[in-house]
């Protein structure tokens, strides 16, 4: 993988640049669309690289669950397994371990969990999370982190395991990294380092000093959008973004809604992946650059106009009204969440390319007045989102 | 609605032709697409159209609860409001409120059921019906009828209740002939009538008469494929076919399995509609030539084949493994039902191509030789699957 950098906005400010990887290169600032368990939900390959998708994110937590790293394996990988040949990114597994709760015991070695599926414990360590991205074999693949959730009701308590998670996932990213050397598919396989610290801006620095103090690739900033307010998440990544180094793409995890999305690429963020655009095209919302629709709404019953006039995604080009979108919505008719979810993954595109263009010449308000939902804080925004 | 024959194997044999609508032509025998709430579940027009498919069903019952006739009307009738251009036939309703059970009381005048979406008391007389396939805007509609479960525990009571039926679905054909007469957009719409009588060949004999005496642009076989075996639908349509008049289109409503519409087909049957492909995609089955496969079971795990070698579905154009499939059904990935409802539509209609192209010649062991499935009777194929 290869990093090219063509516009940067000073030290902390916005850039554009190239992600080169085995399987295509894709512009940045960038939204990888999420495919979770070897599919975007609902939608074939062909559709979501219609919307202009250049890379897809999979899960190492649930691939490795079913269908397991072996079969992958002898499927020829997950891209061939599922049909994708652009670039892919797998995460660790280790946010979805923490979040999804079926934690049998956390250890220094790993991580033993139950798996829902059939009750058996599964053994997860730095090495086993790094073999199994080996076997999917997507084109970057991310440091298996301790990740416990933001919080509680004991600072001091919360305070203590935030600094043992901190320690830990760097000597996890040792072993994650000193795994990988020599492995991974000839070295095609590209790892990424994570800084975590939750929301003190003292723990952050230190995690980008040890994080980068590996020479990786590229650099994600995790435990954000884990329950903390729009502004704790700006000023974190305002904080963090510029600290890591400039000629490597930084990911902010699982972010986010649209505003949060500009913001962060405004602090010198690269890479961004959320469920939000699928999830809640399933749930019956539209993303538009005015906002947020919930088309189960009465209003939208006899609502003739498609969700939005100037979007080029398959159900506002095939002419499917608000009211007809209502309707299938209503009837809880598959059709609906698929129509839902390209016109959201579009609308995410559409986003970043309008990012992409306006960075060099920096003209913001008038990008702004393209997109009044970048604008303010929405309700509900602060929500764990990513999964 | 004009029907062009093509070709007649003699007075009870196997039939081409083309049926002629406002919306456009379809060659026949014809497989009809069902789209039962204004949606073909899962796929988008545009798929269906690519599937090979040159007519949809909606359904009356449903359509009519929601999102109600005054919408469609407003939304510029079912063609517009859900983005298919092609022709569309309407079911009167009839079948799914004697079916679906919500039934408060059927009387001379009509049936009254229960909303189940609300509760509410709704009347559905035959002139109400063609009157919400109006609003519709199909350009084939059916006669409301009576169509009650076949047999019952006591043989004499079950006769009885078919002979009213019978005697009642005539009636209320000349309230649909008549009510229809002069309105459906200026007699662009055209009303096909429904000979029932059970499995009683005398029945269907007298139905066939009673019904054919209205001078209408088509007919239908209903109450087949009601719970009786295999031996008794393909006897009661090879009795009631032929007995039908030759110069319009025979449609066997609500079967079947591809044997079924094979044998149909021979006995000079030339339309046929079935939730089939669509239901059984969603529920994790494909059809092939060879037969049908469940997916969720354990050897397509590894199984690295695409559905059938010779297919031009998007499933198998796609190259998506069994072992793909498997995995997305064992998931409960949307995406599984979508690509196998895209697979199993297509084997309806390359069946249906196959046979028009089979009729004119007669070559009936090679074509038997190409869809071993159309040769022995199935398990399980004489449920109810029309709905």
């Amino acid at each position: 993988m290869k990093f090219e950098l063509h516009h940067a906005s000073g030290p902390a400010g916005p850039r554009t640049g190239t992600v080169h990887t085995p399987h295509g290169s894709f512009p940045t600032p960038a939204f990888m669309t999420v495919g979770t368990q070897g599919t975007v939900k609902g939608v074939t390959p062909e559709q979501v690289r219609a919307t202009g998708a250049g890379i897809l994110l999979g899960n190492t937590y649930h691939l490795l669950l079913r269908p397991g790293p072996e079969l992958l394996e002898r499927a020829g990988g997950l891209h061939r397994f599922m049909r994708w040949d652009g670039p892919i990114l797998t995460d660790s597994g280790g946010f979805q371990v923490f979040s999804l709760g079926h934690i049998n015991r956390i250890g220094e070695d790993g991580v033993v969990f139950k798996n829902p599926l059939n009750g058996d414990l599964v053994d997860l360590t730095p090495e086993r999370s790094i073999a199994t991205q080996h076997a999917i074999g997507g084109d970057i693949l991310m440091a298996f982190d301790d990740c416990p959730p933001a919080g509680g009701d004991d600072p001091a308590a919360a305070r203590e395991r935030s600094k043992l998670a901190m320690e830990r996932t760097h000597r996890w990213l040792d072993r994650c990294v000193a795994f990988h050397r020599g492995r991974g598919r000839d070295g095609r396989q590209a790892l990424f380092g994570i800084v975590q610290g939750g929301t003190d801006e003292g723990d952050r620095a230190a995690c980008v000093e040890a994080v980068c103090s590996h020479d990786l690739p590229g650099y994600a900033i995790g435990g954000v959008a884990v329950g903390e307010d729009t502004a704790a998440i700006d000023r974190i990544v305002a904080h963090t973004a510029p600290l890591m180094p400039a000629d490597k793409p930084r990911y902010l995890m699982g972010v986010g809604y649209p505003r949060d999305i500009v913001a962060a690429v405004r602090s010198g963020v690269d890479l961004f992946d959320c469920v939000l655009p699928t999830r809640h095209g399933r749930s019956g919302h539209a993303f538009t650059a005015a906002g947020a629709l919930k088309l189960k709404n009465a209003p939208f019953r006899e609502d003739f106009a498609v969700l939005e006039d100037a979007c080029d995604c398959p159900a506002c080009v095939g002419g499917y009204t608000r009211a007809y979108l209502h309707h299938l919505v209503k009837c809880g008719e598959i059709l609906g969440g698929v129509l839902l979810t390209l016109h959201n993954l579009r609308l995410y595109q559409r986003l970043m390319a309008d990012l992409r263009a306006t960075i060099p010449g920096g003209r913001w308000d008038a990008f702004f007045s393209r997109w009044p939902c970048a604008i303010g804080p929405e309700e509900g925004q602060a929500a764990d989102e990513r999964r």
